[in-house]
């Protein structure tokens, strides 16, 4: 997924501690590596590394960056950018060096990439944030605005940038608005971000949306958008249902308050099944915790956690150990044995993807002695690759590829798995353009293969 | 407070990943440095670390570290242990070499240090840890059994201990039974921990906890517990109300229920004033989260999230954003704003020690628009210092010593405060032999200074 | 500088083994940084890092470098190569994928970057490195060697390359012989170097220098190399006077023979000052030693050392002591009173380009006693800038620009300054075909600007 | 061995820079470890680390490191020493907290050792450092000097010791003098060192050696020492001979003197062997360098180097190319062949200790094509171990144990091996009491075990 973030603040003192507690807001995004660049107008200096955020910073990195332009990466690693370097990328062009960074993916990466191969390119990761910096290094245009626009109509992606100038930023939203790009201001200083949940930390406010197919520029004249190209929007909804923090705005939209919706829509779909008898409620932390809740508050269902979760896990180099490989779930989540015994569970998780978590959470509650388990999934069944930036190709790994929900429920040892009927899924989101794929293969017609 | 572990196991080859998954479950207890020491038999290994357990080790380490007892140790500074370094220490006396972890405090410390000090001891710590080596060395008995059952004799305080010799794993739990110590069992293999909630993710079963007073003796033989001496049981309340994860058993006691029960005491007390009118309850996460269900189940008032809480900080080096010294603490606590604009709002905190989050919270709630906010507080206010463990010195420190609850409200910008009522902790806990000093200044009097 | 190697080795085991200890050999060529790239047959993997080899590499990376073909590269930073990354880089181009290392500079850098830059060439590094993977990826050859053969005849420069592919080691050599190549074998494993000192410590067998503007291949089938283009020889004399190791082989000179015949070239030059007077004879560390030897057996003048060079001493971070800005020098070259004190001192340098060095040395000679300095220099009067891959871009930094021997002697505080004839040169060196730029100001004509 | 260093100086921003540069120049008598202590007058801050000087500190460490009163160490690790921890150590005894650095042995350490263990003293790590820290801390004298001058008085060994008070230097001087201990001086800051060719880098000046027997203050009113016991004096002789660098001077003598001193004794001992016919000398370098331009200027034989020494190598974690076991030695010593083939060789070196190094050297030289080998030793043969402080605890490990000189030159294939006359060795240096126990067995009666 990879979040995305770019400043241009008066204080070039601030501009990399801004990027830094962004990006640590952004962290959920990618934590794999991240980076910062910005530019002190006359060069662009540059801090990344592999790990978390928190990890790879320290005062004097900040104090080495200076600056009143920056932008900021965090990185997640899908199967196409896994050969790929830390991100800001440095790059040089006939309009001088720059600095780029981006979240998404190029529809027809292989099939440009072999053509620009044969074409003489020399490729040094296997990016397709490389293959845009190719695109706009071999455009014809004299200016940064006429190559991005460019850019944005002929190639065809899901896909959000930012690009870093001596004195500008400039960015792209792709033309289906399928990934997500924030404005935050505060007073003169702009800000780009790949989720708003980064605005209040640096005492930000979020501001909208930057508009699907426009080239945004921040320069020391402030913020100007300029509309290129719109397709029918197809903004990403798995992003409102699992990526994105509860507390962003996806498109003036609360993802926290969609979850909470697809709870209510899930006790509307159920509420035959669960209406008698004593129950409760729960969710699977995190995404699922306000699915939970919007179903319990609109079902009169008692909502209680039954895990705890480690909060300190983010990766583990270490092998679990060996006597019971399943030992390795109860790290992060770990049953809360008094909520559990002897209780009727509606257990909500946001998605099933390839169905190994929620074997072994189910197990985890039969030990713990749940007398019933039913599952709800706050979104559809899965059944098609994503090939817009987010990490699911597919097939036979996809659960739902292999098995109905009933037959799903009995692998597991569950009483019953119910998925959300996809057209629940607009109302709860209130929008209706939404990229639907992975659930029901019609592909946004603009990308190509 | 520290986290400490211990095992025995069959296999040689797993005890240091074991040690290392427990110390990853206690990792709550401490994230300034973790160790782990192993026994080849003939000779202790070590490898210990600044920083969380998962940036410590690696696959090679675990590797090096071969043995069939092991001791393992994560690190949370208080006053006194401020100038230790890494646990477990290392050590010899005259029956041999042993490895030490601990978690406590003895309570005469500085006076028994300037006592041996007077008799030519060479200290190399700060620590009260070093201080029980000392003990140890020094004694005339000629096993480990006699001279521990005498530490717990003559030294006063609230601790527990764990030993690794060559052959063998010797605990301590306090006489008071203050600071926690549990068993864990897997067939022939033997685990001590500071909580239960660490032996699910080595395959192990929580089988009790230690008697307060006594020495534990683990071999090859299995394991064997001798009870020394036993004063009136006085176990640390705030480990329930604050410090142990949900999912730990304390003393055969869920902290997850005190923690939902204490959410019905809070209810109980506040009924009157809030039976009326439209609310909603929410806790500061995490260990007030269960709190707040409680007292929405108890009460039927609605239970909802008001926070995103960022889960990848655990401590940051890097100073806030200058320009609004409160940003910073968007960065933990972000506001879930439709959850929030418009509403009345109770929250519940576990504890206020010196009301700075609060204070913060407040500000950050009413800014995204709550129409009224009512703070409730899990436990009573806190009034005196601990000498048994928790970093809480006070005096001035503690907000609850400068002003009354209304004050507070005033000060925070709430519509009201109200702590939990101290008679209603037993009951919450479900057990009254409780150490309750910083609510009530009644320290056991078995301890001295 | 820079130095490269490459091996093609029957044992995949041993592939990385080698190449760590080959670049130990050739630390003295670079110490920024160091890596290593290594074939499966398949995939290409790479370990580099900032740092002296040591320090870079430990044995579970060369456990992770399976493969039969490598090359590895150690960086010492010109004024072009200021920003470049680490190498060998890691690149595809139409060929396949593919990792370049190198040493040199292409003559016409600049240029040809901008002609790149406006047909629409991303670059990544200013490295004249990247240039030549540019030029490789964009020609309208089909196969390597064709591709490469064009490169050597298109591109002016002094420079010495080798190419990693999957199955295939490629290397260069320029047409001037300028940059050094050696060719090293052991049974049926192959081996180039940028010095023939790393042989021995792999076992192998110096067997040769490559052919001035050829194109080499190894693979499984052995050695072959291509005469492609050659122009009249300049082998870079200061490779013989001051860069290379004293133990390797310069197109078959040993270099510690020239060193020696240069010291006697000096003798013969000043014969009628010195025969006269009880002189000792002594040279600066390291390079300038074998001449002081070589002065010493053919004056029949006393041999011995001045200073105690302090052999850990490659880099440091921290600035000297401020009392005195001097006394860094000491640091490195501490005198060894007792031979020095009262003693007419004839001291051998290799050359002298800022004369900061000299001028030190020459003050802490006179504090430690010495009735006379003589300073003999084994090269002539440097004047002009190189452009072949020397780190000298001259001017007013060119000390000799600023002032005669005599005034030279006199800023010092000197009894006497002599240079090297450039006459005796060619003789000392055995060989007439050599660039001597940077002393007469005659670049080789092929070369262009 | 150990490096140890002392600084008071009036300019407390200059304190941890001065130590620094003194460890960088003291780094040969120790590479495994490193550490600075420095007492802002109210308390003592340390930076310890691993490896060597250089790679340990950087600017930002000597900035946290403000005071006028420090210490500093290099640790190179002998058996007895192998599990200590890094000096300085850090401890704390009833006259207050202190730092201790360390170089040397005491000769009584087991059985000293098991009586403090009987007595009840916890150790924490295997040194006689630690041994030393708990004499001072159980002594039941009240001051400082009276508790160093009654260690000096009862504790047997070699050793030099320097200890960091809050606002004081003490150091002490074995009464034998077998450790060294050198005074430093500028204008009214003073120094100690292992070794006075630290003092140069600082800008100071060495003023003597420490008295032996002697406590020795450094305080706000200048350097004050007080003798408290002397024995016959045994300085080390293998310090002369090998260790110490030849820029020191050990009590007046310059080392770099010595050797050639030596050099000229072996000349004096071989004349009339190699008078006739035509050889070359060498040295080991380096500390037999000195040695051969001794023997080369009393003989009018020529002098060479034979060996082109990588000056990169001080220690290697990576095992040698497995073709060929001896290969390895060829990267610390690769021939010149161009001064060797076809000669007749005199290699001396200091010293044989388990022969290893000498057998590959002569290999090497031979297959670099010399007609004859003769090896001169710079000191007597090796027979009895060391308890003094050098790591040699040999018996059988000792070559010259299992052989004859002559049984010697024909295992390793020389032509000849001459050992210094051991009554040779008191004239070279120029002083009588020396201790010469490896190569006699007269140990100082003062010792006991």
């Amino acid at each position: 997924m990879c979040g995305i973030f770019a400043v241009y603040s008066q204080d070039d003192n601030e501009v990399a501690r801004q990027i830094f507690f962004a990006l640590m807001a952004l962290q959920h995004r990618g934590q794999e590596a991240a980076g910062i660049a910005i530019s002190t107008g006359v060069n662009i200096n540059y801090k990344k590394d592999s790990g978390m955020v928190n990890q790879i910073f320290r005062e004097r990195h900040l104090a080495e960056l200076p600056g009143r332009f920056g932008i900021g990466h965090t990185r997640y690693s899908t199967t196409i950018n896994k050969t790929g370097g830390r991100q800001p990328y440095q790059f040089a062009c006939k309009l001088g060096p720059f600095a780029i960074a981006h979240n998404g993916e190029i529809s027809n990466y292989r099939k440009t990439k072999q053509k620009l191969l044969d074409e003489g390119v020399c490729f040094f990761t296997e990016t397709d944030t490389e293959l845009l910096a190719h695109y706009i290094t071999r455009s014809n245009k004299d200016t940064w605005e006429e190559t991005l626009a460019e850019l944005i109509r002929e190639v065809p992606g899901a896909y959000s940038l930012v690009i870093l100038t001596n004195n500008e930023i400039w960015a792209l939203r792709d033309p289906l608005g399928n990934r997500l790009m924030s404005i935050g201001r505060k007073n003169d200083d702009w800000y780009i971000a790949s989720e708003s949940c980064c605005f209040n930390v640096i005492g930000a406010k979020n501001v909208g949306s930057v508009k699907p197919g426009s080239v945004v520029k921040i320069g020391v004249d402030g913020y100007t958008e300029r509309s290129v190209l719109q397709y029918p929007r197809a903004t990403c909804a798995f992003e409102y249902v699992y990526f994105a923090r509860p507390d962003s705005q996806i498109d003036d939209v609360y993802v926290n308050e969609v979850r909470q919706r697809i709870g209510v829509e899930l006790w509307d779909m159920t509420r035959d099944r669960f209406a008698e008898g004593e129950y409760i409620v729960s969710g699977v932390p995190e995404s699922a915790t306000p699915m939970a809740i919007g179903f319990a508050n609109a079902s009169g269902i008692r909502y209680n956690e039954i895990f705890a979760k480690n909060r300190y896990i983010h990766r583990t180099f270490i092998k679990p150990v060996d006597t019971e490989r399943k030992s390795a779930v109860y790290l992060k989540f770990n049953p809360l044995v008094n909520n559990i015994k002897g209780q009727r569970i509606i257990l909500i998780d946001d998605s099933i993807v390839r169905g190994n978590t929620i074997e072994h959470l189910v197990a985890v509650i039969k030990r713990a002695g749940a007398k019933e388990i039913h599952i709800l999934v706050g979104s559809p069944e899965i059944h098609y690759p994503c090939y817009m930036g987010i990490d699911m190709r597919g097939g036979d790994e996809f659960i739902m590829n292999r098995c109905t929900p009933d037959e799903l429920a009995q692998l597991v040892g569950a009483d019953s798995v119910t998925f959300l009927e996809i057209e629940r899924l607009a109302p709860a989101i209130g929008k209706s353009e939404l990229c639907t794929a992975c659930w029901t293969g019609s592909y946004p017609k603009e990308l190509e293969w």
